[in-house]
């Protein structure tokens, strides 16, 4: 009965509330609870924005204090105080010492937003149109975005013709079940060949559009030496290499950056989701000023591109990076997460586990099975959700402040969950 | 000193910061302060989001009470209580009354993204991928919304050819000095013959997608029967009609849409900017249901669709619509404006005044003397902006809880400021 | 039974075999006759290529002399002397009395070929993608010129979106009867306010794609004052003018340019048809020396670029320009057509007369009527076929030597056919 | 001098009479002759069109005696006693030996225009819009076909985006020096995964367009397993399989078609070039009914799709296929060839031979080494010319009518102008 009002009014387009058929109220760390007192364990993290947790109380203190000074709510691209703190943190904390020098760019605050400034700027740089983005990439739905983003079923609802992106088979570091696009130990030969021969029929991308972990593909962990071959491809071909660190990025995989110690030096890198700190929306792009200077001022706009709230929860989420606490405990949590299902993959050989650092997968191989693991965590109190071609794998992505005991509870409903489904199977 | 910053870190795309070169801090209802304590009198009103002013105490409390209670922040498409609470406030002050049957679309928290949405949806419902937008219109930056938008700065930066999008000439209630693309005696007939003639080369578009008040694009305001007449046009050869509200809407106009009274049953309309309530972001199309049944369950998504923070405030800024006095004081205090432009438009025939409710535009002429008005307002202390071709109309979109004393400073500047501009021209 | 093969082994896209359901044998000036003896009195002359008649003798004998001398037949685009004859033909007699300073380009000699090789060079030379062609506009199949062909028919076998080609309405110097794209008194000021105005959504393009008669398109006959004014506003915008004379062009309307005398001077015009004489294919693009420039050497190419037959029949068939001697003909009989439709269209007032020297098309109102005329003139012994939308247009292009007799009995058998088609109506 | 007409008034585009620069009046069977006398062995053949050689004797009497009778010339797709004797010889000769129960369509008569018909309704049936064809393949000039050709010389000169076609790797049966794209042992299973996994970003194809010998291209062979491979993936995922046999067919490999004996069954094969039999155009699609029947009546056309001078020629020329005397010459001189270059390459190791029957490509190994290789034989008398990527290919088609005598002497004179050619580089 409580669901009814958005059975009536809001789109059919919707999709959690059918899954999770509930009314959420309120929230705080890594646990949910509902308007009548259903209290769930989040390993899903609201799609991977809430790495502080909900409700972060460092976060949510320094929110509200800026609310009741009148702080700046919205300001676009207008200089606030909150924003120049915030671009201070992040130089300090982040791109200092990694010796980066990139530019930031803020505009509309979400993924889709900051992907589609990337490749604005990528053509415009570069005088080129294609973009090569990667099998089971992940970059948004609006239309340009879109064209980067591989699954079909999203694709389908475009409309238009999705143009000027080609795809190619992502390089995995280890093989996948059953994939004879060449992961496991990926070669960009022929990538380089297209490129380079004149008489290929294709010519030089502007960019290449890539992952480091495909989180919404199905948590496929890139080579890190294709990374870097793709980083040297790009550079012998005249193209720039964009790293989508969306999902990935803002600590998930026990460093900032999910390229971070990689050898890889990107002249854009897309971040959203977790850059807000604890769920009001953020984007921004480091862009390399080489490439920056060929914006004009205002070509690129949105109105909501200067949310004051992210810039205060942003800055206080940064402040998890000043020392190596969090990273350390990301890093600890994470290989209790791949010990508990590489031990259950054992017992379950058909399973397939994937993933690095608080962000897992685990192929359950088909789609029932799936909607099935998913359907019994939901019923038993662990909300998780699953990812990749037909939601076939089961995304891990709590947030990175979650408790021992609740982590312990969730991967304990977990297991049984999939141990069942594969039983009934 | 303290923009230090912003010109180092942040990317050469940045505009506001260059217009208004101080630091921003606090703000409240129609003024904005800065870090050193300059005030400034807001008639830009953060680009027409804030139609209930900077930290509208209502709103403002209603956001913290619930942060502090632990609300859910973030929510994708769950169903969350604040959702629901807004759903049925939207539906009880909003559409019952004007008996709209519309479903409530969510997605990305940006005008762009409802646009995009809405254009997907047309084109699958259709199975036609042409649409048609107008000249000076403005739809958004992302690949399929920029499509759409008509100014060729923002246009040339898409770095492919922008497609799918046709431009016709826009429907002004009056002629536009100058203008040789029919407006003031608008007529559709050209259009129609190209759509009913299997010859013309052109097809029936899946949608037209139109502005009642062209706000970026100069404040030009449509024909109410130019707008019916589309309408017809619409029904006639099987096409969708959009209406992008996303600024004219939530009341500027002095109604609740900018469309109401005009006898027009719109299939989709994108709504953002102040659904909001406050300067969080939001976004949101009414799709008929007969139209949003095309959509299948997470077609088209966003990661930051569910923003309980701005249901809260969105649900509070629907009060004002539960009775009439916010409506009559936007009727007042627009006939003021527009009075006292007419009579300077007297003084200065050079002027052109259009508008409506509390949306206004002065064109004066040349970019140089709305750069001049635009520096001088600043510099006397209230902020405004160009808009149009070459940004050669002022725009006035004060908050509509502005001060009766905090307008009439603006307009004495403003006033004075242009008289000034076009002496020294 | 004589059509059995045909009906068995020929694509389904076959068409005039289905209206004229006999076999042809032989040809000579306007006649062409059956395996079985049948004669037809030819008003269609192969869609405009026959203006100097089947098997035209003068062309006969010297194409046989050629071949029995062991003349080259193709050569691509190597010199031959038969290459060097029909250029120096050419420019003595067309180019140098009209002070014309084009280059010829040879291409794949098909009118199609011609349409691709002008667009790609008016893209070239301006740097810009779009090109405007006209309702009811026909310049080919292939996917080029295909969109800018205006027929939904025709259009909607592409199977993939026509892009890059805008449709305008076109100029007719007289209102079509219920025509509103503005025909009889046409104006560009629209069009100008388009393409000048920043914000209006549509650039400049790189070229206007114009008929000075719609063949195809019903015979419809642009206003010499459109034509100009088309001209000024591409100057005025960077754009190119592209006279498509395939049809209407080589003495067809009594000059040798269909826009002879209309003070015209466009930057490329594209010839086929009529331009290999007596039915060989050839195809020619005159372009001004300051776009041809544009060209690298090969970069269109085409295998039978280089038709001798062709060079030869065409050389033979200029000497007919050597003297005002057919020109005056073409006029005489042109006046003859015009006055004996015309008094048709008094005693009809529902049919619609256009047309110019030897070009004239008779609006019968409906497909049923055409199809119904059509089919009674071939069983009275005349070929003739509908143009324009749905067919409706009679069009009559008899080989501009056609015999007084032929062309009497040809208008008697139509004559009354038309009366006959409309009484049954 | 003689050349001096051309260099005045002939496009910039012009590029064969840069090569050769004489002027060519005779020429009998493989040899040309030019006004002031000189001859040469043809090794080109009119780019692989002349297969029967220069004014065959037999085609030329044909030929002369129809043109004598008044045989209808240009008959667009009406029924004409030459095109059904021409369509009965077909059917006699080439396609019931093959049980092959194809449609036969003609078009404009152009290559160009068969692979855009092709293209159409391979579209048109599957409901799909993306081709797929392969690196170094050529296919025409016209937008739709030229977005199939791979060198990016001629793309470059689209002035427009080439779209809805993507190239992949062409499957060489053996390894070409230095390639990377995977020829020698060319494997589909990548493709393959792309076309299958929903979540690869890449959609099945409409069709594949293949050519079994790239002769543009650089006389690359491919693989008989790669393109039975390629049918069968092709069925796998509901799409065509169109070969392209517009330079390799018509007997050049020593069998009618170049995929003879392959096992293959494509669903479209496009013919031209040697169709017409002795050099005036025509252009000829096969298709399967099943797909055929997806066209409507005239919703492709082209005004010189009925060339009966083309039909009478072919029609003789089929009758080189009534018994094995011709083919068996092809493989015999065919042989011929290989040897003296397969000689030539052990002398000289950096040479690289490839092709089949009567076509065959050297790779000389720089663009430079070409140009004084194809200048020396000029100059020796050997008209010859480079192919594939920079031109390094010297391509070898001489007419299959060549007399072994005039084969030896531009063998010699080849081998010489190699040799010295090298010694130089």
């Amino acid at each position: 009965m409580s669901m009814h009002v958005f059975e009536q009014r809001e789109s059919d387009v919707r999709g959690y509330s059918r899954t999770y058929p509930v009314v959420f109220d309120k929230a705080y760390n890594a646990r949910q609870t509902t308007e009548d007192g259903r209290e769930f364990i989040d390993f899903f993290a609201g799609a991977g924005v809430l790495n502080f947790g909900h409700n972060n109380a460092r976060i949510q203190q320094a929110v509200v204090e800026y609310i009741q000074s009148n702080g700046v709510t919205h300001s676009l691209d207008m200089a606030t105080v909150a924003k120049r703190q915030f671009i201070e943190a992040f130089d300090r904390v982040v791109l200092k010492p990694r010796n980066m020098v990139h530019k930031l760019q803020f505009m509309g605050p979400t993924g889709t937003n900051a992907v589609e400034a990337a490749l604005k700027i990528a053509r415009r740089a570069t005088g080129r149109q294609q973009v090569v983005a990667f099998s089971h990439g992940f970059h948004g739905m609006t239309l340009g975005s879109l064209a980067c983003t591989a699954n079909a079923y999203f694709r389908g609802a475009s409309g238009v013709p999705l143009q000027h992106v080609t795809h190619q088979a992502f390089g995995c570091e280890t093989p996948c079940r059953g994939c004879t696009l060449g992961c496991g130990q990926p070669s960009l030969d022929r990538m380089r060949a297209l490129y380079t021969d004149t008489s290929s029929g294709v010519a030089p991308p502007a960019a290449f559009m890539v992952e480091v972990i495909q989180a919404e593909g199905g948590v496929k962990v890139a080579s890190a030496q294709w990374l870097r071959d793709l980083q040297s491809l790009a550079k012998e071909v005249g193209a720039l290499l964009i790293i989508d660190d969306i999902q990935a990025g803002c600590g998930r995989t026990g460093n900032y950056f999910s390229f971070d110690g990689m050898g890889l030096d990107p002249d854009i890198v897309c971040l959203a989701k977790g850059i807000g700190g604890w769920g009001t929306p953020m984007a921004m792009n480091l862009v390399k000023p080489e490439i920056d200077r060929h914006w004009a001022p205002g070509e690129h706009t949105g109105t909501f591109r200067g949310q004051n709230l992210s810039f205060v929860a942003g800055r206080e989420a940064l402040s998890y990076f000043e020392d190596d606490t969090l990273m350390n405990e990301v890093k600890r949590k994470g290989e209790w997460i791949k010990n508990a299902l590489d031990a259950l993959a054992k017992r379950h050989p058909i399973l397939e586990v994937t993933g690095k650092g608080m962000i897992w997968g685990v192929n359950v191989g088909s789609t029932d099975v799936s909607k099935a693991v998913v359907k019994q965590c939901f019923d038993d109190g662990l909300l998780i959700a699953g990812c990749g071609t037909g939601g076939r794998v089961i995304k891990l992505i709590p947030p990175l402040t979650i408790p021992d005991e609740d982590l312990q509870q969730g991967m304990d409903i977990l297991q049984k969950a999939i141990a069942r489904a594969l039983e009934a199977a």
